[in-house]
């Protein structure tokens, strides 16, 4: 069992410690459940009033924020969340797995294979794919033929990759994932539905993490575009000629529409919907479920259907949830100045009233 | 052909019989297109109006219920659409296939597979995973290192199981879905978003089910738990940490954010969105495409975005639609007032009535 | 490299020429990255203002559109994306892979599997699979025992079919789409949820396109059935006893609950929900992320929560921004009639302009 002291970790984080440095930590756990042989760590604001108890052995905890009496023995960081993912490894390391290409792998000619691959049971590589050094493909997941993928990426079980598709490296993508399915591109005719071919590729930066389940569609004759560092949740659809910047969040079940333009470190909440053709500039923020029908600036929040700046929005639900009771108001001035001018008015209040 | 008369289905229903209880039945459907030979049922208020002509041989109804002459033999009964449930398999007996490891599977070392499992083609089942006696797993689906899978549990095909889950007994999960995917969780830094190791796994508890292509993602230090007989539509998401109790139902297209509570026997509708650490009150129910971000009490039903309480809901939403009519009224009012005290007023009202 | 003049083309499409209909193209491209080598196309309404100068070699224009000079040639035609559509393979002919069927492929007893069927590698044909001549089949695509598959048809990798499903003649199913997943549908029991067998099938129309990581149930009795020529996006949910009529257009992420009917033409925009056994008329329109309750009349235009007329619902989606316009101007009058009457009102304005 991997055993630190305090002091250990508090060396390999420039920490301050507040307790006994000589404490042993063998695990890490949350801060509820955390026992006398757990690091843990808290935030200021994790906790509405008081900070609970907690029994975990160390804490790593932000400079000013104070504890009730407890067991606990502090680590003093800037950034305990950040300063907890960095120990986490510490206590469970990646066990990795020696690299194999296995029997039941279907390989294509002229596939270039990299040092140290792994290709899990029923993976297909077809023909000329180049697969970098260092990556790993999980079980039945099929890269089709000419796709490049670069060094040091994870790519789950049945995930796909079409053939047009440029994977840069240290690239993850989950399981079920599909990388360049086929735009949704049509020009109506008296026969129907004529399908606009669709020609064009992807590009997946360096360090794009893409959740599971999602669906990437290809350009139609250029690419669709994710920028380096960008991270996309479960289940997102990107839509064909898309491009997205660097370092966006994506959260799960979004959806963008053709060539819709996320512009770098925009984040977009869960459910959210892009129209087509339309940009969210540099740094937006944009809150679940809304629907994007007008071009975002660049740092601007953005909330509601249609988006709307946040501050317009929030004033907005606010109003509307007091709708009712403006009807009842309405309703009173419009009776008093019957009153006032004995005019008959022209509507029926009563049937006005009726909500 | 599997044949019954009606006197042998009410015996097992403990049916009253009104009609021919000699009359043969060969199948079960549809009260519109059911014929002679079959068995069919309605419940009271499955149609407006007078319950049309049926043409099924047998019709389960419930007690009160008054039909049209025909020639239908009624079987009353409580509950028809349960009693219906309980005689389909009478004529639709599920063909037990053989169980059968398929030669193209591959079984890591130290897997440990009960009686009678069936592995289809291409499946993968990693080292030191254990499968309960009597499950099937379909085609290209992989279970990871060191999974639990329980007894006569059914996975369809192109399924993953992470290694750190552990699915109860009889469960359903099926094709594509993707249990203890890595969640979505990242620590903003100047060199970009840091990723949280996700260490923790998934609990699948006793005769959950879960649809198509939905996506589990696995806790981050504990696990994520799905409660006894849940039962889970198409293309949910579910994010780390969360927890949901037994006897829920989730319908497609749901989307759970990280660390959200729902407590026994909830129902959410689809496309509904939850925000992160929210909690969902026992037996709530909420409906589609509502967006819910402050906790629901237990046993309540809401709606709308944010969600509120259906009552308020429903009135908020209707005295929305009489916007347009509130604001003629409003300028209406102006109007008078301004006649009546010769004032200016402080806004231009034919501006204001441009809706 | 194929090389066509303008001549060429323009003779293939019954084109105008307005320039050298000498002059090589080699191409296709975008019109803002088109070079001299390639071929583009514009439409009226493509761009706000002038149309921007393009470096394309030719340019498919319609009849009217005037364009700045430019050292392009135009190729006049009625509708140039459509006359696009049918240029782009000259230069990007689909290259047919030799049919094949891979050793990996297993296929079970009584599968026929007509002329030129192509199976990629760890495909799995069930027993008694009809599989038509010309269709091509992916790699890890499952298709159960006794399904029906038309001939030309192309499945993408990782896609289910169910048994009990019939797909036509030169459908295209994408990668991950499951076809003849089973119903959502429970009868609430003291026990906890009884399962409502799903003993139904899928009919999929010809020429049917469904994009990937679909979910398109089964019927519970009879048969989901989706028409002849209907576009689906990807990602989209379709529950059982499901009827979509023949060129429907459907938008990536729509949930279509149980018993939904759309009828011929009708087009839904992206996150669509629909309610369970709500018809959609025939030509109908609704707009992305709206959530459609009520029926909706053919050849209508809809939106919103819930969804109304078009017409309906931007007015009042105009006057719900106005809303907190609205409740000042109110606060007003009720402030002016106070004065007026010396009366003190009914309720504390000050908290009433809150907001």
């Amino acid at each position: 069992m991997t055993t630190y002291t305090v002091a250990n970790l508090a060396e390999r984080l420039d920490a301050r410690i507040e307790g006994d440095p000589g404490r042993k930590i063998t695990g890490v756990a949350p801060f509820e459940s955390a026992g006398p042989e757990h690091l843990s760590f808290c935030e200021t604001g994790s906790f509405r009033g008081d900070l609970p108890e907690t029994n975990a052995g160390a804490l790593l905890a932000p400079p000013a924020l104070v504890l009730k009496k407890s067991q606990t023995t502090l680590l003093r960081v800037e950034n305990p969340r950040l300063a907890f993912t960095q120990m986490v490894p510490l206590f469970h390391p990646t066990t990795l797995e020696e690299a194999d290409i296995h029997p039941t792998a279907v390989i294509g000619h002229g596939a270039k294979i990299g040092k140290d691959v792994t290709l899990d049971p029923h993976t297909v590589v077809g023909k000329n794919v180049h697969i970098g050094a260092g990556t790993s493909i999980g079980a039945c997941t099929v890269v089709a033929k000419g796709a490049q993928v670069g060094r040091d990426c994870q790519l789950g079980s049945s995930v796909y990759v079409d053939g047009n598709v440029h994977i840069g490296d240290r690239v993850v993508i989950q399981t079920g994932t599909r990388i360049g399915c086929e735009g949704f591109g049509y020009v109506p005719t008296p026969e129907g539905a004529a399908k606009m071919p669709q020609i064009g590729g992807c590009r997946i930066g360096d360090d794009v993490e893409i959740g599971a389940n999602c669906t990437i569609d290809r350009g139609t004759l250029a690419d669709t575009i994710i920028g380096a560092r960008t991270k996309m949740d479960n289940l997102v659809h990107v839509g064909h000629n898309v491009t997205i910047g660097e370092d966006c969040i994506i959260v799960a079940q979004v959806g963008l529409a053709g060539s819709v333009r996320i512009e770098d470190a925009a984040a977009l909440g869960g459910q959210v919907g892009v129209a087509g053709h339309i940009t969210i500039g540099a740094g937006a923020q944009i809150a679940g479920q809304s629907g994007v029908i007008r071009n975002v600036p660049p740092g601007e929040t953005q909330g509601g259907y249609p988006a709307q700046t946040q501050k317009k929005w929030l004033r907005t639900s606010a109003a509307a949830m007091r709708l009712p009771d403006i009807i009842r108001r309405l309703v009173r001035i419009e009776n008093q100045l019957k009153e006032q001018l004995g005019s008959a008015g022209e509507q029926d209040v009563s049937e006005d009233t009726t909500d």
